[in-house]
């Protein structure tokens, strides 16, 4: 009994605090900008991946001020802050697994300066992407980091996942255009992690600290974004294989002639059937693999540069070499690649995609072993898997669908997902290429890092000592 | 009588400390690559710059395990740690300020794997820069990062001071080729930052936070670096410009119109009289700022890409614009630029040049405030200041010489510095474009960073809580 009327009493503290907190917050925001209604939280309570966590509070802030306020109040009563961009992430990163506040940083969405001078932009975190790159195409630039989720994702989630894209290859990831980052510290501080300058020598590079820890330092209420010149122009070679290795080989062999590509993309033969199962009229021939492969640049150089990477793919045995110099013929054949996710339904009807295990990548010369290996997981798990993805950096995105209301088919892609993960790792790639380690893939966070993990979770503590910022991510707990 | 006496104790007990030391040293390494000698350690308290501080021991290791063990050994004994590759740093960076051990690295010079199919080296720290790029000029690969003291300069040091170079303009700093670093940490902990993948989106970049952290977290004992295909064709365009003003929005224009050149220099009137007076072969016009611009790829492009840069010239004013295509009239076009650095001191024959106040940085649209307010100090203070530099990321060198054994001199010197630095900030730029904060310039990290500062702070603390790795650098302290 008495053990009872502590608990309840200590209920009676804690509702007493919320409602506090509830008031608290409505001197920051406007009551409309608050809610703890069940079907809102609801809402809020997963992104894209199976991972799921029901907020107490989601708050909509429309200024940096407002996110201080709030992170003070968080920070004084120890409550957990989610930063929450679109909601399209791949791994529970903007979930918030612990309760407490979820910012929704929607609001905070205007392309505050364009300012071509000084080649960067200033946005707040949740500006669109595709957004960004529609306002900077009159002025022949664009920001080169071209995640799938173009149309829904923020930049403040892309830069907080250290997102990239298909064109990484050549253009770099998110961190190689943050030029600065206004960042609300977990005890309420705004710094700035850098500057306007092109490049700097002066301090810790913070703004790389802070891109790709997923909210778990602070939170991003602004940022300086590199932009880049539009290239010229643009071709493709579309190559068949019907050997993996070759298919490798290839992607090396590329580069190592001196050609960076500004895109290579490769499907395997299941993602190849998947494909021409969703649409019968692009007949791509049956192969065990097929590479995209997009030259930019100069018209005079792109001309060349797709002949000779045509070449080198015959060279290594490619069959059906393709060049497309021609915008339609451009789309024609990406639209199979863009297919390529949607598709993967179409080899299992009635299943749907469960996003695990889906974004591994390992050094280029291994990208053959790799898909080997997943293909091996596949038989081993009788779970059919597509693989697709960026080959150019080795990011290979897997495909796996399931009947969600089956538990047992649930243990068989978990352990599908885990057997792809540890190959990875084994061939000294890492579990995320470009969706990030949210909750979905922090248990391999010491198999990948060993003793460096332990030295993000001295950051960590050092700076959020009372871990409110998206607690329970990134394996650093 | 009992302070003396107790002062007398501390010494003996000091005195021991430091005996068992080179005793416990000894049992790391070979007692030959051990030194206490004050002629070698003379040797090793200053480097490029004007700062000095005598270390107690250097110390060669061969190994990271030597290091570790070497870090240990200080961590247990609260010794500072300053590593040192080959002492070309322009703040202070590997100047033992408090003493202790200097880890002359230079011996950890073995270039490990030329990996070509996976786009990247593996090498110890003290490699010389210049070392790399001609072991990789065969496989037509380069490591785009080129210091001015390539032919010296260790890449350890380079990474721990963020270098960069000429070419950053088009191929970024050496953050952008850091694939993995190999840390010692002050424990004495042997961490990897990275791995071989080309891109991760797995943890905290702890690679980025150790690159430009001058030695603060830790000793780098090895990297895997990103490597470039050689770009097939280069050519040059000289510009001479009568209007600042016209020279700075040329930078803008050129970029604007979607040229990204591979570098863009600039010289001030004062360099083109320092330079003229060093090789009066050189003959170059008087005039206001010269451009030195130069283009890479293919070379169908770089020749049109070399016209379009001239055209922009020409129209803003310049003349006397000429192309380079050849080698040989390349390499007479760099000439001018690449004796900058040493013509310093024709203007002010007898006078030593002093590294202080060279490596500011400012946004693009301000070169022309930037170079104006350097006329203004250089008037302020009658002392003759040349303005060169890289000006296609908006750095700019300044170049000052004084007769070194006058204390007014210096007074002088220092106080022109002083107005360099803070003009830049008050510009919206930083005190180090790519040769670190040393501690030349730590007392500017207050105003350059703001409450940013005292995150770097706390992560320096809760990784090197006692304050060993290069204690007094970075302005942390």
């Amino acid at each position: 009994m008495i053990f009872l009327a502590e608990t309840y009493k200590q209920l009676i503290i804690i509702t007493h605090q919320y409602m506090n907190l509830l008031k608290n917050l409505q001197d920051i925001v406007t009551p409309s900008r608050i809610s703890n209604d069940p079907a809102e939280l609801y809402c809020y309570s997963s992104d894209a991946s199976y991972i799921t966590g029901t907020p107490d509070y989601v708050v909509m802030p429309c200024t940096t001020t407002e996110v201080s306020e709030i992170v003070k109040l968080a920070h004084m009563h120890r409550i957990p802050i989610t930063a929450r961009g679109a909601g399209t992430g791949l791994a529970g990163g903007a979930v918030p697994l612990r309760g407490g506040i979820v910012l929704d940083m929607s609001r905070m969405n205007k392309l505050l300066d364009i300012d071509i001078r000084n080649l960067q932009v200033l946005v707040e975190p949740g500006l669109i992407h595709a957004d960004l790159n529609r306002s900077l195409e009159p002025y022949g630039f664009f920001f080169p980091p071209d995640p799938g989720s173009s149309e829904m994702c923020t930049l403040g989630g892309l830069i907080a996942n250290r997102g990239s894209g298909m064109r990484s290859v050549k253009y770099g990831t998110v961190t190689d255009y943050v030029l600065d980052l206004e960042v609300v510290m977990p005890d309420g501080t705004i710094i700035q992690t850098g500057g306007k300058v092109m490049k700097s020598a002066s301090g810790y590079d913070l703004t790389a600290l802070m891109v790709g820890s997923e909210g778990t330092l602070g939170v991003i209420t602004g940022t300086r974004l590199k932009i880049h010149p539009l290239p010229k122009a643009r071709a493709a070679v579309l190559a068949h294989f019907n050997d993996l290795e070759a298919a490798g080989n290839a992607v090396s062999a590329i580069m190592g002639r001196g050609l960076v590509p500004s895109a290579c993309e490769l499907m395997d033969s299941t993602t190849i059937r998947a494909v021409n199962a969703y649409d019968p009229d692009l007949n791509i021939p049956d192969c065990e693999a097929l590479l995209l492969i997009e030259v930019d640049g100069a018209p005079c150089s792109v001309e060349s540069d797709a002949v000779n990477v045509a070449d080198c793919c015959k060279e290594l045995g490619a069959f059906n070499v393709r060049i497309a110099g021609s915008e339609s013929e451009m789309k024609e054949l990406w639209a199979a690649r863009r297919l390529a996710g949607a598709a993967v339904t179409r080899l299992s009807p009635g299943k749907t995609r469960v996003y695990i295990g889906e974004d591994v990548a390992v050094p280029l010369s291994v990208i053959p072993e790799m898909l080997r290996e997943i293909r091996a997981i596949s038989k081993k798990h009788g779970l059919t898997i597509m693989t697709y993805g960026h080959a150019g950096d080795g990011n290979l995105h897997t495909g796996m669908a399931i009947d969600t209301l089956d538990e047992k088919q649930w243990e068989v892609i978990k352990q599908a997902a885990d057997d792809i993960h540890r190959a990875a790792l084994l061939l000294g790639g890492t579990v995320s290429g470009e969706h990030g380690i949210g909750s979905a893939r922090g248990m391999y966070m010491t198999e990948e890092h060993g003793s460096a993990l332990e030295v993000m979770v001295s950051i960590k503590k050092a700076l959020d000592p009372y871990n409110i910022m998206n607690p329970q991510k990134v394996g650093l707990e």
